[in-house]
Formats: structure tokens, C-alpha cells, sequence
């Protein structure tokens, strides 16, 4: 069946977004330096954001109150309150960076207009979100934006379906394999996976190895080629 | 014309929110009594409130970080990593709260739900109201539902546009005359008020008092019959 529909995945596979999420990281690594070493600091924060994203979800908002809670933690509540405000702070800043388009992510958007209707699917922050994509340019190339508190396989036949004519003619890319491949293969579209090279321990999931439905690009450049060739 | 949406509000419409913000909001001025004197308290984290918005957006999660900002600002930077800790956890249990319908929510619904097409159009974190909508039991009513960043002309237009036809055959329903009635009467639907008694203070705005598609209701309980009787 012909693809009618291409869903994209936004941070990391429009934008940079886990870039700045690291530089966050260390300059929260480097305000506790004093209270514990950064690798057993990095884990104490993974287990925090891993354990709060049932409570919090994706994005920001959710990742700094997971590093308070952690500078909390690993000081037993001696980390200074002016810590707290940086923290805070750098939280802030985060939401802030200036939008940083990946190579060829625009040219393959409207390109891929042309022939096709594409949907924006990305999880985090709402208003964030909303942000990063005007801030993007690229909005106008878009038939339909959703943003989502988790992309599972019902998340892209719903999409597809409200969007487009349905999973089973819809492609979706994006740097996740957890969330962006392996869920819009299960709904019975097809998975292409862009990698990002810096990846969030909680995306990680093994690619689908030898599944029809599955292909992988070194980047966005070649995936206006990739379509045409699929019909 | 013949109205075939129906837009119902969520937080303080169909169920309690800010009862739930407000004794989240006493325990912290609770814990901060030491620090400062409680009028003032308030005025300080509505002042951290308004200013955040813009960055985090609508809430528990913006609204637990303005709450530690302000702790540190009263403390000059004294407050205690222990009551950091508490306002982290007070803003979980916020989240956490079971929920709890407003009297003849689920009726109104229901009743109105054989004749119109629903709608649910709500601000907030996309996690914590997706998972209130579930709680709520009330889900399987509506058509659609759009969780938003901000409630403008704009977002009504759009949102029955997607799932009806269009604002003018459209009637919006809620507690806030700000982001319910006023934007659904400008994108040029109804705007139907039903008060909730307790009201955020970035909410407020003047009735559109003798506006045509404006009407006021007590309740829900009330809901049908208007509906029934605009025609």
C-alpha cells in the first residue's frame, strides 16, 4: 500500500534537544562535585527522572524537579538553598535554548510536503513543545501536530488515523527506536530510524533486525530518497 | 444555527482543582510560617506564579517549581533542603489526588452526550490530565480531546473545528469567564459560565454581561435543559 502520511519525530531528529539536556547535566554534576562523585551522581539522577516519569512525564519541568530531588538526596538535605536556585535556574535556561535545526531536517521536511502529508508526534512539555516547533520554522510544512504523554502503538494509529489514512500507510522517523520505531511498526506502519549519536538511557530498546517494515538512515537527507523508493 | 458541540471544561467544571491547590498552597505557607507572614507569602508566589507562566506554562509541575523559588526568594536563600523536600513532595501529591466530580458532572454528560457531539478542552500538564480524564470514568463521552497550552479564539476555533462543526454551532462550558467564556464567545460560539466558587486569581475577567451567546448557570444540573432550550 502507497504512503500517504509521515509522521517525524521532533527533538533529536528535527532539533537538538538531548545536547542541551547533557550540558544541563553537568552543570548540575558540577554544583554537587563537592557532595558526590559524577558517576554515582549520574545514577542516583537517572534512577530519580526513571522513578518520577510516571509522575511527572516527559520534558523539563519534570527533569529539574528530579535534579532538586536528587541534590537532596545525595547531600541527606544539607545541598544550600542557593544550589536549589541554580538548579532551577539551569532549568529555565533549558527551556530557553534557542532552537538548533539538525542537518537536512528542513530540506527533507519540505520536500517531503510536496508528496506527502506529514504529522509532527512528540512527547514532552506542552507549551515547550508548541515553542520549539515555531521557533522551528517548519510549522507551516505540517498537516497536523500532536503532542503526546506517551507514544505507543495506539498513539500512532490514532494519529495516523486523525492525520492521514491509517498506520498501515503512514511512516514514521525518529532517533528513538523505543518510542518513535518499534511502536509505529507494532500499529503496523513503517519504522525509520535516524540515529542521533547522544541518546537518553531511557530510549534505548533493541532495533527490530530484519523486520519489513524497518529501515535505517545516517540522516534526514536521504530519507526524501527513501520514500520514493518504498511507492 | 443548530449547536452540535458541546466544549466542557475540565479542572473545576466536571471536577475539583483548586480546593487541591489551595490546601497544597496552605501547607506551604505552613511551612514557610517562620519565614514569613502569610499575606505576604501569597502575594510572592502569585508574583513567581504570573512571571513563570510564560516559561513553564499550566500546572502542578510549573507550579511546584514557583512554589521553590519563592521558599528560597522570602528565605533570602535560608530555607531548609528538609522543607525543599516537602514542597517537592507536596507538588506530587498534588498530582497524586484522587479525583473527585463536581455535583451532576457525570449526568450532564451523559444526558447530553445522545444528542451532541463532546468536547473536553483543558489547560495543564498533558500526563496529570490525561490521567484525571481516566480517573474520571467519563472518558468514553467525549469525541475529542484537546489538551492545551493556552485557551484562546484561536484554540476554540480549532478545536470544534477538528471535531465539529466549526465554533459558531459550538457552546463552550466552565468555571473560568477568562479562558472558557470569553475566548469560545470571541471565536463565535456560546460561552456558558457555571461558577465554581473558588477561583485562581489568574483566571478572573468581567462577564460579557448582555452578550448574546452568553449565559450563566448554577450548575451543571442546568446544562441540558439550556442546551435543549437554545435548540
Amino acid at each position: 500500500m502507497r504512503i500517504t502520511t509521515i509522521g517525524f519525530d521532533a527533538d533529536d531528529t528535527l532539533w537538538h534537544n538531548e545536547s542541551f539536556f547533557r550540558l544541563t547535566q553537568a552543570r548540575f554534576l558540577d554544583l554537587l562535585a563537592d557532595h558526590a562523585a559524577p558517576d554515582h551522581l549520574e545514577d542516583r539522577l537517572l534512577a530519580a527522572e526513571r522513578r518520577n516519569l510516571g509522575h511527572y512525564g516527559y520534558g523539563v519541568k519534570g527533569f529539574t524537579l528530579s535534579m532538586i530531588e536528587t541534590a537532596i538526596e545525595v547531600t541527606e538535605g544539607r545541598v544550600p538553598a542557593a544550589v536549589i536556585a541554580e538548579i532551577v535556574a539551569a532549568g529555565r535556561e533549558l527551556l530557553a535554548h534557542p532552537l538548533d535545526l539538525l542537518p537536512h531536517a528542513r530540506e527533507a521536511v519540505e520536500a517531503l510536503s510536496a508528496s506527502h502529508r506529514l504529522v509532527l508526534i512528540t512527547k514532552g512539555d506542552l507549551l515547550h513543545q508548541e515553542r520549539k516547533l515555531a521557533q522551528s520554522g517548519l510549522g507551516a510544512w505540517f498537516h497536523g501536530v500532536e503532542i503526546v504523554s506517551e507514544k505507543t502503538p495506539e498513539t500512532y494509529a490514532r494519529a495516523f488515523g486523525r492525520h492521514g489514512n491509517g498506520a498501515d500507510r503512514a511512516l514514521m522517523v525518529g532517533n528513538s527506536m523505543k518510542s518513535d520505531v518499534l511502536p509505529a511498526i507494532a500499529a503496523g506502519g513503517w519504522g525509520v530510524h535516524v540515529p542521533h549519536g547522544l541518546e537518553w538511557e531511557l530510549e534505548r530498546a533493541e532495533p527490530p533486525a530484519g523486520h519489513p517494515r524497518f529501515r535505517a538512515l545516517p540522516d534526514l537527507g536521504q530519507l526524501p530518497g527513501l520514500v520514493a523508493d518504498l511507492g
